[in-house]
């Protein structure tokens, strides 16, 4: 096999950033452009995106979610209204301030976010009890002015979904909060095969203006946590700061609940880092844009063509996405591409195989090899989409269960975070202080109290308090 | 009928631009926002759109058409490296010039087209005609500074797409984009039943940069000109410009042909101003978010009740999308609220009918009322829509054609454009001394030379000179 191309890939235990940098480019996903901190999705790459889009986007709509398109541009007035939000946003926002050549009267920021924007527009719509509940939806790019920066996990330009709800009573938004939560955390274990770790924000690292915030938190290869997508319960906060009100049923004004959930390209960063290898992108199949890549082996053989194309009619039958690999490169240079891009299965059809009425396919995953029946092999390509699916989450969880830490105390905690890769679980007061402490001295970040196994054991390994409840730490992409 | 709700809808006869602003604010189409200049495209609009992208997308996707997603941001300097294309565009571009506190090293304008930034990019991955062609597209929003903006027809922030295309060979390049500009044209009218003209714009009003700009223009029901998209042959220019380069067969370097091509939510500004009326939204039903709202009169009833059910199974086994109102509101009033609305086709069930085994169905193109037999009231919506779509389509081109004007002289051309709206179309030496005679004195610009019917067929309309081909001239949008 010409795995010059593979061998081009830096091991990802040697130097994790490197490898990364290595698969997104040879994989074709990004490219860098002339434009500091902001990248080109090449194709290939976006085609990901479209598909996450996609399923995501019918799943919206079934609950009966809405589509919508706000203005890119925040004045800095309408930003400034709710204190917490325009502390957490504005230090990183992107100022626009003249138009051709002249200088504006009041500057725009673009969107870091859109809750002002909505807020706004939710005043002017909402009259009654019968307007509730709004459910909205927008895909957008929103920018964030980021001092360092890397393709899909911290950009300054971020292709994202922002979801903006409004509701009659606290109860029905809480119910929203938590109802996108799963939507998330179903879609990143089903889809992405991501074992993820879903939780609520401590207070200090919740969202700027929310009064809840759930978190989806991944674990990548290397330990470190992404976070990735969140939900916000904004309790009647923004509705009151922006005066957003409606008459209820006898006929009095009251404030409705709002929510906010968002997931983002930071997606495509959780499956490279979770799913990949040395030799190249690893994606789980169901959000493959090609499930299967054909390479014929001897173009002009004559069985071999008829081959491909019984091969090629049963995947079309099976609605299986597929290419053929024609082109004029050696087979192990396919071979090799193909471990690159990710494909999931490859199908290598030649005539030593055909003799005895198979073709070979290798699995992306475990790399093995295996001949099957050429009359089957779309029902086996089937089967196998299956099994990569299922295998990618249980490696995953396999691997992220091994490094998940409990701590005793403030020591102990300290001795792992110096010498193990992963999240680490404590006791914990609930007290800020605490927090601090560890992010100060230790130098990492509350992850999320998790929604289940939360129930304090013991006193809290800072102060020696007691446990109020259970909270991941763990440093953080 | 309780038609209060239609009656809020300026007259179009009376004051077209008040009309427009009824329509699409009425119909929940847009909002305006406290971002001057900028709209929010309600659910309802952005479902229209959604429609348009969809049927493109598909489109494109089959001709080998990959999406990418670009960065929004273009350094001055790569603005700033093709002359007429900084000078078309710098005058109206928004420009970024901080980043949170600190004021960029160099300012970023937000793209108002990317040719630049694809010239960039095309630049680093191509190298040999093996990478050849690259058929790109891009959906995305663009920036541009206009100081009057109308939702859909001008506006700061636009949704488009925009293709891009690089070509071993300058044929090649022509060809596509002729191929791109028929499929617009084919579009417009089999989707949006758009009666437009196609043909070339003249050298004063093509693109900036472009050797070659095809227009699609559409007529609005005042007679006034929508250019509702353009696809343009760059030649080798950018490419030259930029430094892209390839290696032929031969070995040898060669510069690559280059296209680009983009519709816009101004499609939509299109489809209001050529099928509506005093009603309300009138929609061509390919691109309908709901084809059909039924409206079931005596919710209580249980006839009613039955017959609704058959209905929607009705509906739902032919793939028809459709809405029940069965709201609290008068019939009057879901009536006059599904014409402001334009669903093409509104179905009342009453009991009255059901006496008789028919339920009511009325078209919104004509408001015809008929009863239909209600075990093929599916049947008979389908046919209705299949009508309602050519209906359309031959009503727009029939009035297009009554406002189509020849002028044999200048003189004659000033005094149609002074008492009828339209376009005048006249014979024209092809010096652009006539072309701004008539802009400056008559106070309107040429829209195309037309594909077909283009030989002049006597001397210059202004000059006298020699006639080189006939073109079109009429007010914009």
């Amino acid at each position: 096999m010409n795995d010059k191309l593979n061998k081009s890939i830096v091991s990802r235990d040697t130097n994790f950033a490197e490898w990364y940098t290595s698969i997104i480019t040879k994989a074709d996903l990004v490219d860098y452009s002339g434009t500091k901190g902001s990248i080109i999705i090449r194709p290939y790459g976006y085609a990901i995106w479209e598909n996450i889009v996609s399923v995501l986007d019918k799943q919206f709509k079934s609950m009966g979610i809405e589509n919508i398109q706000m203005p890119m541009f925040i004045p800095e007035s309408l930003l400034n209204i709710e204190k917490d939000h325009v502390e957490g946003f504005a230090p990183e926002v992107a100022w626009v301030t003249h138009g051709g050549d002249e200088e504006l009267e009041e500057r725009l920021c673009i969107r870091p976010t859109s809750e002002t924007l909505f807020c706004e527009h939710f005043k002017k719509i909402v009259k009654s009890y019968r307007d509730l509940p709004i459910l909205y939806n927008q895909w957008c790019t929103i920018v964030r002015w980021e001092k360092t920066t890397r393709p899909f996990l911290r950009g300054r330009e971020i292709l994202w979904q922002e979801g903006h709800t409004l509701h009659t009573t606290r109860e029905e938004a809480i119910e929203m909060t938590l109802k996108m939560f799963k939507v998330y955390e179903d879609f990143q274990r089903d889809y992405l095969a991501l074992p993820v770790i879903v939780g609520e924000k401590t207070e200090k690292e919740k969202f700027a203006g929310a009064e809840k915030t759930f978190t989806v938190e991944a674990m990548m290869y290397d330990g470190v946590a992404l976070q990735n997508g969140t939900s916000h319960f904004f309790g009647d906060h923004f509705a009151k700061c922006f005066g957003i009100e409606f008459l209820n049923r006898d006929n009095k004004l009251e404030t409705p609940f709002q929510t906010s959930w968002g997931v983002s390209t930071r997606m495509m960063g959780a499956i490279i880092m979770t799913h990949s290898d040395d030799r190249g992108l690893v994606l789980p199949p169901k959000i493959a844009p090609i499930k299967v890549v054909i390479i014929p082996i001897g173009k002009d053989n004559d069985e071999v063509n008829v081959a491909l194309k019984q091969v090629s009619k049963q995947l079309e039958d099976l609605n299986i996405t597929y290419k053929i690999d024609d082109s004029d490169r050696s087979p192990g240079f396919k071979f090799a591409e193909a471990e690159v891009k990710g494909y999931p299965i490859r199908l290598e059809i030649g005539p030593r195989g055909l003799e005895n009425g198979t073709v070979t396919l290798v699995r992306r995953d475990t790399l093995e090899k295996e001949d099957v029946i050429l009359e089957k092999a779309g029902h086996f390509v089937e089967v196998r989409l299956v099994n990569i699916q299922i295998n990618l989450y249980e490696r995953a969880k396999k691997r992220r269960d091994s490094m998940l830490y409990f701590a005793e105390s403030y020591e102990e905690m300290k001795k792992i975070n110096e010498t193990k890769p992963g999240f680490i679980k404590i006791n914990w007061c609930g007290d800020v202080q605490c927090e601090n402490k560890i992010k100060d001295e230790i130098g990492i970040k509350s992850r999320c109290i998790p929604l289940d196994d939360h129930e304090p054991t013991g006193k809290c390994a800072v102060c020696g308090k007691e446990g109020k409840c259970q909270v991941y730490f763990g440093k953080q992409y």
